[in-house]
């Protein structure tokens, strides 16, 4: 979760694309105050995210903004409902809309395309990456929470990931864990990414506390599971790349515990969403 | 264009995320410098974008990292070609991969995606929005260049654009128009949207320099069209709401002068890029 | 306008060069609270601008202090006349004074300077420059407002603009400008800066939207006038370079539409104002 | 002296304000380098100063562009000569003018009026006060030694001024200067501004440092300056208020040691200036 | 004293070193608001400081926490006595807990080392040093004067110092002395630190404001004192370098006015405090 | 290891404690550049820490000086020895002194004090805790690295840890520690504190990955570690509460992995370290 006070820096600075020269039509052709009310509408099957970013967005830009939550985060949305409405001077609703809209549908479009992956996943956990927006990570990492799924490390000191470039620089797996293993002291894991089944049986070895399978095939991933399950009963495995919608389903039932995925945050598409503003009356 | 200042500052935030406390695994592993020269290729068709974020995550992060371009941006790479390579220390290049590629997917993605409009809008311009990664708007802008299409206003202040929500507050589009002329001086345009042809006439009554037709069917579009052009044969008329890959050919032949799509920055799916490390020899 | 979240950080600037390293003399002489009342008083005629960052410099340094505005931005104020009341802690109101009156003085400085060249205009429109203090442009151009003025573009990106020194590297205004038509979408107006007879007519022939007649004597003025009404009747016509008050009513007979002036932000000098406190009782 | 990673905060800031979203007439005219040549010219007599603020814009904004000092910092420059070349790419000559310029005009500015008053005061030290323009103060009390001048304090934490305001508060001058000494350490000296004779004894009595004369008639002065003299012969005496080029003579005559003026950093007109670009061949 | 807005950066730094991806366990065991009481708790004799930055810590994160304090700054608490008591929800108290704590302790301890020898130094003024934390000197030059001592100078712009490498440098302390004098205007002493009985002389011969014997004997000090005070009675004698506990009281005796001390901000141990949360029932 | 470019933002604000208005001294002192040495040279027994934060003091204030490395971090220093030689202008040594030694006398105290426990406890890992000063974080625990510690977790987001606060609230450890497992995904493990052998019991039943003895005499921990290492041989224990450098060596003989002390960095004395200026001939 990401606090208030840091949600606030990323607003200023999103605002500020929008407004750092005012809002030359809407302050030229509304001299005074407007009551209004601005209805967030959903236009399609959405689950809801970015609330709290339209909340802060409306705080740093006008406190007197009331912004009441119809639909919480997590939740379903369908077609016209209403997941939030504003209440307050029409100019400012009219100077926060595109921002507020931006944060909205982008990380409603995460949490809504995690959710398809978890739905056909099984039981499967379904996993975010470090393939985030540059800028948002924390957020978008909230958001794959909020459609279902789970977070990967967050950046590149919570967990030890070693990875292709780093085995082949380091001069193979074991060499590399054993050398975390003496250099490091307790609170991190060690995670090694494997992509054929001489890798697996060298992550086995070296004692990593789990494994990822890159980019295998389903047979290889299925024997790569008999391989690991053989000896390592409870190592948690991890399977990545080239995991889609057609195919997550099939990967989920090899008998792995966890799915990564790069698109839930770097192609995950917007969803559509309105703002529509109307007199207070 | 970013000035290299600005952009310094968006990779210092970018760079931060993954590495506020150091990147454990690479530190660990390598207690010392490896030279090292690092590909970054293409995986499918794309249109490259992001290389000055490539060059400005090494410049930030380790200067004595040379980044030689090898397909420049604005043109096509074909999958397994290589884009540019990175020459020094692999360490560094391990540090600074995951934000590179985080730049260079998403600003290719919408270069990509941004010329696939382009090449079937049979010379119609491609125009952007505002609706853009809170944070990246000016990169997003300048990477819809790169793929051929055209910038729509940048920020709230630098073209008057009353939209649905402002007529109705403003009492119309003719007092609306009106009191920005009265108001203004002379720099900015004033453009109209209008989702009907009632509002088209008044458009034209109006004397506003530019027109939006906003989610009109075809046969809407030709109908204003036929309006406008008999009164203001010079006006541009521009059309919005709706479009995507398989309308925008039918949309681009009504006689308009652009067309104007969320979807450039805020739906572009990320390219698939990789960077692969080796010993340099 | 300038947003309050936008107002806060140059005011926060401003007041820590100031407290760095807190206010020694009046936290030495009251280490406890003295319930004041600080009059802002106008020591010359004046037009009161910068209202808004008094506001502000009390809101970030010490929210409990209240501020009633008695005379609104935009107005006049007479020697001896109160323009506004902070009611509060004597010693918030020191250590807040010179910052305040700092932004009051200059920014009023602006608006009145401008007034004066509008009450000599005779209609025309009086226009600022990007000849700002450096860090202060939004706040400059929106006291140029207040006086009566108009704004000019606020940065490099608003309006194309093609000056004396693009002309000469761009090989003459008609390719300029046919360059940039040829580049650029549909939200910029292109203006063109001329300074001789020859120049205007390349002007008109080039299509430019605007054209600046730069550094010309009167009669070249009324003879540039003449030549452009007669092609192009409603095209805007700027005049800018050497104007001051005693040259700007002459000017304005010429039959243009506005007259750009830096001196308006560069060499308002600051009005005289002055900070009465006294206890509140 | 303002360190250079000091000034490369405030140039940034400023050149964001003319590029924040890019130069457009430039980038659109001129895909590609032109090596060109820069003068810096002289419109008007002058002291120069903000040289090192024109070095800091193009560090930062394009560090191949070379920058020549011809007329060095605190000395004087005719209509017609060159204070400095810049030699470079011609775009980023086009983009940092502005900027460039408004530092060198401000604080040329600055340097002049100061020399101005420090002609004619006949030795008397010509002193600056905190009415500087918000967020420059250490550029323009640097402009005022340029000129002539002597800085008086910076912030609020480096002397103990005892004002008016703090007079009436703290019940009177006795009262507040025993006050400070009791409280404070050895580094900081005490000045008391004091408005009449009465207050003058009372600065005499309480030990002050220095002593301000604020607001008095010429008459005035020389009684305060004959009473102060007879008691504390070397007590520094500083004279402030309502101080132009018309009486600074005249009070410089009146046996006090110097005279603070705020118009120095308040309402020192720009001086002219001008930036030619040619194709440097 | 600093004031709040800039404390808020320093906490707001502070908090993200803790929280820049969230409290992971607090938020997981606890998804919904529970209300709590936090004691703070002294676990040894104590000079309170830092509660200022303790209430900034819960401004800034939740505002919603009250903060009433029991024992104000200054004073001492003993082991067992209650500081203050945090009412609030308990995730924020846990989330704010090691940053409110690692200010108090470390204030706290600074305040306390120095009540510690201000308690053996007999009215010998007790002065810290410039030898501070990186990034914390404005809070612990507060925190001495809660434990009773006074400021030296807070930077290198409100005294002038000469030291031992100045003094090399500048080919003597009446040369050095000298130029200061005529450069500068009025606001600035001078100061000047000597380390033997002919530097002694000099620097009273060079009229310094200050003398500082640095690195003596006691009976050093009390030769250069009466050498000092026979010709200067009134000028402020500062001892420094190599003052503890042990040797501070005797010191102290040797006539001089103040002793400065780095120890008491780089060496100060942290005082044991703290934080005891509850069900808030 | 924190790299340079956000070790530059820390060093900016610190320099910025000492230049915000310049260094007047110096300044006055030297107008002209003085080519000199610094030798930065060892008063006591210690551990180098700090050298990369020196490197960037210059690399940000003068690039121009050279500082070579005599003794690398890691390295013991002996009274008298040279660490480091800076070579440049004397003027940039002087101005950036203050804060380099201020970096390295703390760093290099926590080292020295990290190495001290270290040698007294026969190979049990020695940790630190988040009880660092605000600001410093990252780079305190990179100096109790370099006294041969190890580093317990960096924020409140690279591991779960379970502390009594936590475990009241939740109802028990065993409802906690499952808590976690349901909701978090794989990369972070669960650690946590038991205050007596009930704990102990349900810490061992709970499937916790690490199991931290808190505030427990030594016969506690010895009858704990039985009970621990009776049911889990592996699982590591640390120690933590009231470890000094007398009582660390009977601890580490209980059988346990590590000992976490909050001393490493919030009550290490700084080391004493001066820097020698001398013309450089």
């Amino acid at each position: 979760m990401t606090e208030l006070f840091l949600l606030q820096d990323i607003v200023k600075r999103s605002l500020t694309e929008d407004l750092v020269y005012g809002d030359r039509t809407t302050e030229t052709l509304f001299p005074r105050a407007i009551p209004a009310i601005g209805e967030i509408i959903a236009k399609e099957d959405l689950v809801v995210a970015g609330l709290d970013l339209c909340q802060t967005v409306f705080d740093v830009l006008a406190p007197s903004v009331q912004f009441e939550i119809l639909i919480p985060p997590g939740k379903n949305a369908k077609p016209g409902e209403k997941i939030g409405i504003l209440r307050g001077d029409a100019r400012a609703l009219l100077k926060g809309e595109r921002t507020a809209l931006n944060f909205i549908q982008r990380l409603s479009g995460i949490a809504t395309h995690t959710r398809r992956f978890v739905d056909r996943a099984n039981g499967v956990k379904i996993v975010d990456t470090r393939k985030t927006t540059p800028g948002l990570r924390a957020l978008e990492k909230e958001a794959v929470i909020l459609g279902g799924g789970y977070n990967h490390r967050f950046h590149l000191g919570d967990l030890i990931l070693i990875k292709d470039n780093h085995i082949v620089l380091a001069g193979g797996i074991i060499n590399a864990v054993t050398k975390t293993r003496v250099t490091l002291s307790h609170p991190l894991k060690v995670e090694v990414e494997v992509k054929n089944l001489k890798e697996v049986e060298d992550a086995i070895q070296s004692g990593a506390d789990i494994i990822m399978l890159d980019n295998m095939t389903i047979p290889q991933i299925e024997e790569a599971v008999l391989l690991i399950r053989n000896k390592s009963p409870k190592i948690p495995i991890e399977v990545s790349g080239g995991i889609n919608l057609n195919n997550v389903a099939s990967v989920a039932k090899c008998g792995i515990d966890m799915i990564s995925i790069g698109s839930l945050t770097h192609s995950a598409p917007a969803v559509d969403i309105s703002l529509e503003i109307v007199h207070d009356k």
